[in-house]
Order: structure tokens, then C-alpha cells, then sequence
């Protein structure tokens, strides 16, 4: 099963993969049906970062970042690295060096199962990365993996070519296929929250907007 | 026991309570004899928050924040909302929109043992929350907690009315009944460290001022 | 094998642990052959710092502090405080006075695989602490421990004298004796990243520049 | 707060105490509204103790074992110890010595959010107990806790004298108040499980014996 | 995406099943490309069971275990439930008497990456169970999820009709359509092993009869 | 540093080895002066072992047991090997094969701060393990470690040829050139404690046989 790169992807369109991102992971999330998120042991390396992308996987042996460098030629303008190890590990699978050849062809960002290093660097790239751990225990480069197979990264299904959202919230995947729909879905939600803001930030209740209180008292909840 | 909303809570005094948070939890936690501490796997969203305020107790179930709604109708100004699931859930009950509701009526921010999102929101909006960890995982409206009962949150027990006190040192509990005992103690334990702070900065050492060097000797250290 | 105070100990040239600091943990670690990385469950309290500095060593007891005002008192200036205790604890053994303490000795931080408080006055101080955790959680002054003596410190080996080198990816020990050695290959392939990362900037793929290729083809990496 | 032993408390009626135990945790703590379980990090040393006991409370400090020595003064036939630490500790605070006395006094067990050690002397002499880990880590008899007052331990909150359920699942607390009425309603749901239990060992379904099917599909559950 | 059951799901034939079930997981890991391993988190509740079986997934809301009645219906002989929480779950969703109804439908035990309770029922019952934990906190059933839908369970992406092999080591899945395959692969490399078990227990040195010595030369391996 | 192989290692007397094992982890950490202790996240895969054994050091890299074979051949009757991985792993280090083959040469057991696999072999042929998991995730052969060098492993120093002492209660490494001297005082603790479970067993209490009723009336202890 390893040993193998997929040169060809699909990828969704880039002003659909573009407004997914700037959705944000919530609001994503939620317009999907709540599927999709990958684990919240995955933490962005700093604040404020929000994108949009399309995954070039890569599934890697523990401690071994090879596959890598062979993922960065397979990357276009626009995509972002996933990678997931075959079994657990905290090693730093990539730093500045790394970030800047992915960079240098168009690469939004890193999210891995895994650790990271450089990560002062990266910050000053303005290079983000959704990462497990941080640690700048390097790996070796002694043994195959895989490039653009299905992989499952912290919990998540992801095809090469879906489309990854990421910000501080954590991480989401929208599979290809299903983007342009989610987004519709996602905009749609977005403006109806627009205006719910409003009213609670005008002092209306949660309970009175989305009429709860006559299911509660079906339910028993009592006053005392 | 669960399904129950109280309505009427006692709260200290809005002075004591502000000043408690302006002492900080590490002082505070000292001067009442280090009860109270939440644990640690609480942390802040960001940086820099320090409150005092009044309890607005949730006990929820996992992954279900319909009781989030109920407690914001019970919101005064001043008051803090502590959720502690009533078994282990890293879900986001809380984001922007419930916060819009909660700042609406005076909340000064939340506590939960479980999952918080839109952490960028609630950034920008300046509503501190400290939470278990962050994820975008949304939860559900359908099985009843309770409002304002006493509830153990990460550890702590927390009867309603009671004073929290958070900085980025973590989150503090102090009951209502001993707010203001408590408040004076560490008032003075404060005026104690001002005084000890300068002679540190001058180089004394602590080993002097709080004279431990003759019972480290009798307790059998021996410098080599 | 505790209550022993070591007055005396060796540190590599200030020069040389300052110069170490500066090129960095990820570089450190590497040029030293992969060694002496401590466990990347050890954070920085805040982003920035970068800081190579001489290990004064202190083994404590779980949850007593007493042996951090014996070390203060062997601190000199460009000396860290490296605390490991006998066994796991998440107290917080340190605040801001006994920061400035150090401090006032020339300490330029805290290493510890335990807990830490008063976090924000450490960061307005700019007292870098490298921690298992932040609590609020006080400590006794009941039992002996030892100062200056070896430690294994998250996982680490450290004795007194080392050369502890902490920055955002963690903290690495670097032997007294290699300390030399040591700086002299971090030098070298800090320089030959320098002119890597260039070429990969322009567009170059690692696969070139490692020429990786061939030996990834003969090891059965597919193209399809 | 500490230093403190409250040396006469109230139990639930043995016949209560004993016949609860006899129900075992599941049902228990169903009967009592899912109220009381302690968190599942306690985990019985050795498989099939199933007992009922009442709790003498041990608040200890981390790593400082001397209030067992204490509290098993207090101890009367057919109590349980309960230890919490006031800030988390995996050290050993109880070995064969301490049962041995406990056990002496008619002691039934020992719950400890801590470690435990001598675990095949305890299993041996069938005293069983309830914990977060095993460690030989020795701890010291440094520093004053108390004994027979309130705690929290693993997220519960335990009166002294209210009944401990535990088994192969976990650990539940009756409060003493409720352990008549609760001790009826789990004999209730015991007898109502066993005619469950034919039924369903006899091939009819959940779905039909619960009535689910209807309300599955108005919630719009779909065969396909 | 969650409400729906899919009723006619395709399982591999018994006999492979059962074979692969009796080879056991580390030779089945190994044999199929070591892919397909569930998370060492899941953890039998009793040693010395090892199965073969065909899976009926179930993706349930954490804290909710309706769909685990509605998945017993669609249990044939020789199958095994696999259940995946849609966020992470410790409670306890499955205890004796869903045990009773699905072994009364031929199910052969219980994956599931959340709890489980009546453990010492379950034991005696000879109904095998891998879990994350052991928890009596009960669930509720007031949300959908779905039945024989493809999951992803503790980071292995499982089809329904997968064979699920699981024994002491852990739990692994096999895709149907290449269980024939595997099979042919595992008992290929159970035989060979039979025949190095035997040569290895007579004394001959791993480093001989995988010809180790001269790579180990080659990469710089050095006997000092 | 790596890709060492020391063939000549010095043990303790056998005698002094096989007598510490008897004594077991937690009387020998304790007359050790408590230093020694492996962390108590290594668990024995089965109950009731117990042995002391010269330790044969592995250091590895994570998911690479190519080093195991090269130790193997190191070992003489009476040794344990000891693994510590570079990096953190949970991966399967060591199985069925590798056991016969460590037997063959009359080693006694393993301790591994990662995975092992075949758990149930392992049992049935009565070879213990001390592992932080069980995995049945293999490894790779591909990357150079060393043997008989000195390792930190969970958490303790470790020299090849120092005395490793193993039960139910984890694992608890001796100096080499100590053995003899901790033997002794082992021996002295453990003729005390037969003297003192007499006395406990007839009831006296520990407050009592320790004196330490007035020290704790001096430092404050209040019975109420």
C-alpha cells in the first residue's frame, strides 16, 4: 500500500475552496452536518490564521519525513499539506526549510498528526501549521510512505483534493465532491446568524428566539 | 435531580467580588488556604484576562448545551457562567452567538469543563473564557440539565452565588459566605509581598528573610 | 542521596553557551547528533524567547519548593534553574517573587517539569519559564531535595553545568564537555542552511538538492 | 482548613450500605438519577471486588501518605477509606503495612485518586482497592491534611459516612441521606431488568420492547 | 448524513472470517501491508479472546446509545458491533443487558472507541469487548445517529461487512474485498514463522537468519 | 552517538541480582533512598511476575526494532533488556519471535518505554514485559541504535549492567556498583516490616508503633 504518489488530483474550484476558508471551521462544520472535523489535539502554532485549501496527503512512516519532499513537487498554488503517520508520533516532521519550498510553489499551510519545529520561523513566514505536538526531535529519511492516497488524520477521512478548513477552531475536511454544496449551505447559515446576533446583542433571548421554552416545560424542566 | 432552574441566587458584594479578581487567583487561592483551585487542564482563550465574578452554575449533559440558553436568562451583571458536564466532553458547547447573548446581559465570561469555539470571535470581543480545550464540534438541544444547583467543575465544588476569580493562572473558587474573610487576607498577603518584592530585587536572599537557613540544617543539608 | 547542596560546579565559556542559545534548539539538537532533547510535553509560557544559559540543578520533592531558595542562592549570572521533582507533580513550584530572586542573581530562566504561577507578572518581567503546566497551586517547605546534583529532567540527563539551550520548539541539554564541539557543527550547518534555504526559495525541490531521487526510485516509490 | 479530624460521623444502616454494594455501581448509580460516579480514571486493582462501605475521608497533601495513619483511627467495621489529594499526585500513599492496620479495624477497602502499591501483597490478602495508578513512588509524613471532612475525589463530591459503591465498572457515591430511597429504587430497576433480561435472551428486540420504533420515525430515522 | 440504516450490507464468506480471527491481529497487521490498526487506546475488557467478525457500524452521538438498539436488528451470526462517537465519549454505552439481545442475535462482542459497563457481567457471559474505557455513567437516547455506514473508529476508516480481527493485541480491520487475499498472505507468513520460531529457539541469532550482519556493517554499525 | 554496540558490559554479583528481584520494586525504591523509579506509565503485561536481572541497553529510534536483534545477541542468562525509543512510540517493538529468541539466550524479560505485541504468547510461554502499550503496530528495520550505552528510560538513568529490579508495581533500576549495598538495607526494611505487619495485625496503630501523636499535636492537628 505505501510506496506509492498520485501525480494527478482533483481539486474543487478556487474561489469555492477560497470562501470555505473564509467561513471559518464552525460555521463549516456545521453547515455539513457535523462530520468532518478532525481532532482538537491539533492546535494552530499561533493565532489568527484562517485559510482555505486543498489537501495533498501524505501518508509517512513514525519519524520518517521523506514522503515530504516528495509531496512538495506534487503541490499547486493554493493547496496545503496533510499528512498523518502510520502510528503515533510527536517528532518535528518538518520546519523552516521544508516551509519554504512549500511556500515557494504556493502551499497555504501544514496540518499534521504529528509534531513541528521552527515554529518562531514560521510564525515570521507567516507559514501556518494545525499540529499535534511541538517538538524539535528530526526525523530520518529511511523508508517509504505514500502521496495523494486517502488517508485518516486525526480521526478524519480525507481524499486528496478535498478541501481543508482551518483556523483557530481547529481543523475541517469538505469532501471535493460535496464543496460547492456545503458552501451554499454554509453562506446560508452565516446570514441567518448575522441577524440572530443582532437580536441577542439587543438583549433578546436564545430561549425566546429559537422558542424553546414551551419544549422545556414538555420536558419537565422546572422553575424553583 | 436534573431539570431544575434556580432562580434566586445570593451573590457577595459586587465590591468584594471585583476585588478578589483584581488580587488574582495564585493570591487568592494562598490567603484562603489553598482550597478552591480548579484544575489546571482549564486555560484561558487568551492572554491577559483577569475577572472576578459571580457564579451562574450549568450542569449539563455531555455534548448537549440546551441549559446554556436557560442560565443566560439568569445572567445579572457581574456574573460568570461555570459549566461542568455531567460526564467527560471535549465538545464546543459556547461560541460567538451565545457569547452576544451573555455580554448582552452583563456576563464578564465562562468556565467550562468541556470544549469552547469561535475562539477568534471571542477574542476580538474581549468575553475570557477558560475552557477544558477548543473544538468546532457543535452539541445538541435535547436532554435536560439543571440552572444554578451546586455542581463540582474540574475538580472544585461550586454552589451558585459563589466567587470565581481567573487570570492566566487558572480559575479560583470562593464561597460566597467567606468572600469577604477571604478578600482581607489576601489583601494583606499582597502588602506582605510588595514589601518582600523589593527586598528580593535588591538581591536578599530567601533563604534569609524567611530564616530557613537553620532548620535546612537541622533537617540534615549539607553543602559540599 | 538527597539533602546535598554541590557548591562548586563547572560551566562551558559564557561565550559559547550564549552562542548556542542564539542558533537555536532544532539546530542544537541536530548538530549534536539527535541527543539530549527533553520531552516536548515542556512549553514556553509565552512565544519569543530564545536562550542558551548554564544548568544550576535542582531535584525536589513532589509539591515543596524548598530547594529553589537553596539553588537561588548558587545562581550566577547566565545560570537557568533546571527543576525536575521525585516524582510527577503539576504544582506550581515558582511565581514572581522567587523570579525575582533570580533574577536579581542574573537567572535568565526556569526550566521545570512541573508547574508554574503568576504567569503574567513572569511574562511583564520577561522571566521565560519553560513548563509541564500552569497552576496556580502552591507548594510546602517540608522536605529535603538536592541542588546541583545530576537530574533526568523530562526525560533528559542533565548535570550541572550543562548547557541548557530553550526556545519555542523546546529545550535540548548540551554536555559541558561538547559544548565546544557542538557549537562549532551548529555554526556549520547553520551556515549550509542558509544557503539552502535560498535555493529551495527559488524554486528548487529538495528531491534535487538531496538528490533523492534515485535512491527513492530503487527503494520501489511508484509514480502513478 | 486542614489539620482538622472529625472524629464522630454518621453512617447509612450496614443492612443499606451492604445491600447496595450487593447492586453494584451500574445499577446504583442509574436508580440515583446518574448522579455521584466517580470519574473512570479509578480502576480496581484486581477484577471482581464488589462492595459497600461507608467513607472516612482522608484531604491529603501530594506525595504526604501521614493522614492514613491518621484517619485509620477513625476507621469503624465496614468503612472504606477515600483519599483525594489536594493537587494530583501518582505517588504510592498506601502499601500492605497500611491495610494490614486497616483491615485490622474491619476496613473494606481504600478509593484513592492516587496511586497505590504492594498490589499483589493487597490482592492477595483480598483487600481491594480503587485508583489512578500503581507506583512504588514512597511518599513522606511531612504535612498536616484532614480527615472525616468534605472532599472532592475524581470529580465527586463525598460527604464522611456516605455510602461507597464499587465494582468492576467504577466507583459511585450514595449520599447518606439517600441511601434508603436509593436503595429501593435500585432494587426496583434490578427486578424490572431481570424480566428484561429473559425477554431479550429470547430474541425479542429493544426497539419492541422499549416502544422506540415510533419515535424513531417521526425523528425521521431511514431504512435503506 | 446521520438518521440512516443500511440493511443489506455484504460480508465476507465465514470461513475467511474465522480464519483470520484465528490467526490472529499482529500476523493479520502484518499480512495485509500493516495498515487497517485501530488505536492501541482500545483495550480488551478481558485477556484471551480472539475473534473473527463481520462489522455492523454504528455512528452514535456521544452520550447516546439509541442506535445501538436499532443496530442489533441488523446483527446476523458471526458479527461484531462497531461503534464510533461522532465527538469523543467516555461513557458507557453498552452493558449486560444490550449484551444478552445481541448475543441472542449470534453477535460475537463490541468494538467500540467510548465505554462500556457490567464488565464483570460481560466477562461472565463470554461476550468480548474492546473499549476506550470502562464507565457505569449511562447515555441517553434522544439523537440519531446511523447504522452500517462507513466510520472511522479510533483512526481506522471501517466499512460495514469489514472483517473486524481482534484479540489481547487489539483490534484490526481487513476490507472486505481484499479478506480472501489477506487471509492467503497471513497464513503465508504465519507458516514461515513457525519455521523461524523453531530455529530461534534453538539458539540461532535474528542477526543470521535475516542476514542482518552485513547491512548492520554496511550502515556504520560499529562493536566496540 | 548511535550505531554503537558495547559487547563488554560489567553485571552484579547473580546472587545479589536474583535476591533484590525477591524483594520486590517498592522495598528496594524505598532503601534506595526512592530514587530509581521508572514511571508508573510501564505496566506489567501480566500479574504475579517478579524478578530482578542485569540490564542489556537498547537505545532505538521510535518505530525501528532492527537494534532488538543486535541486543540479543549481547545478552547472558540472567539479563533483561531495557528499550528506550528516542522519540516517543507506541509501537510493537517486540513480539512472539523475538522472545524465543531472547529465552534461547536465558534472558528473563523485557522493559520497554513503548509497545509490544503478542501479548498472548507471551504470557503462555511466562516471558514478562514492562511496556508503556500494547500495539500490534510493527516496526521497521532501517535506522542505526546502540547497545549496552547508557539510556534514560521512562524517566530514569539507566547504565547497561545495573541491576533492574520488576513487579506488579513497576519497574526500579540499582546501580551496579550499589547492588550489594542496597541489597542490605532491602534486607534490614524488610525485617522491620515483618515486625511491624505482626503488630498492626493485632490492631495496634501505626500513630502508635511510629510515635506520632505528638509531632502531629505540635504541628497543629486539631480532633474535633
Amino acid at each position: 500500500m505505501s510506496g506509492v504518489v498520485v501525480q494527478r488530483i482533483q481539486r474543487a474550484p478556487e474561489a469555492v475552496v477560497r470562501a470555505l476558508g473564509e467561513l471559518g471551521v464552525a460555521t463549516v462544520h456545521e453547515a455539513q452536518g457535523r462530520k468532518g472535523l478532525l481532532s482538537s489535539r491539533l492546535r494552530p502554532i499561533y493565532s489568527g490564521a484562517r485559510i482555505g485549501a486543498s489537501a495533498v496527503t501524505i501518508s509517512a512512516p513514525p519519524g520518517d519525513n521523506w514522503m515530504v519532499h516528495v509531496a512538495i513537487e506534487q503541490l499547486q498554488a493554493g493547496d496545503i499539506l496533510v499528512l498523518a503517520p502510520t502510528s503515533p508520533s510527536d517528532d518535528g516532521y518538518f520546519g523552516d526549510l521544508l516551509a519554504t519550498s512549500a511556500m515557494a510553489r504556493g502551499c497555504l499551510g501544514l496540518v499534521i498528526d504529528a509534531g513541528v519545529r521552527d515554529v518562531r520561523d514560521l510564525t515570521q513566514m507567516g507559514f501556518p501549521v494545525w499540529s499535534k505536538t511541538i517538538s524539535a526531535q528530526g526525523t530520518v529519511k529511511a523508508t517509504l510512505g505514500s502521496v495523494n492516497v486517502p488517508i485518516v488524520c486525526a480521526g478524519a477521512f480525507i481524499d486528496p483534493g478535498d478541501v481543508i478548513v482551518a483556523d483557530d477552531d481547529g481543523v475541517c475536511v469538505v469532501a471535493r465532491a460535496e464543496a460547492e454544496e456545503v458552501l451554499a449551505k454554509a453562506q446560508a447559515r452565516d446570514a441567518a446568524e448575522a441577524e440572530k446576533r443582532a437580536r441577542l446583542a439587543a438583549g433578546e433571548l436564545g430561549l425566546d428566539i429559537y422558542r424553546m421554552r414551551e419544549r422545556l416545560r414538555d420536558m419537565g424542566l422546572r422553575y424553583v
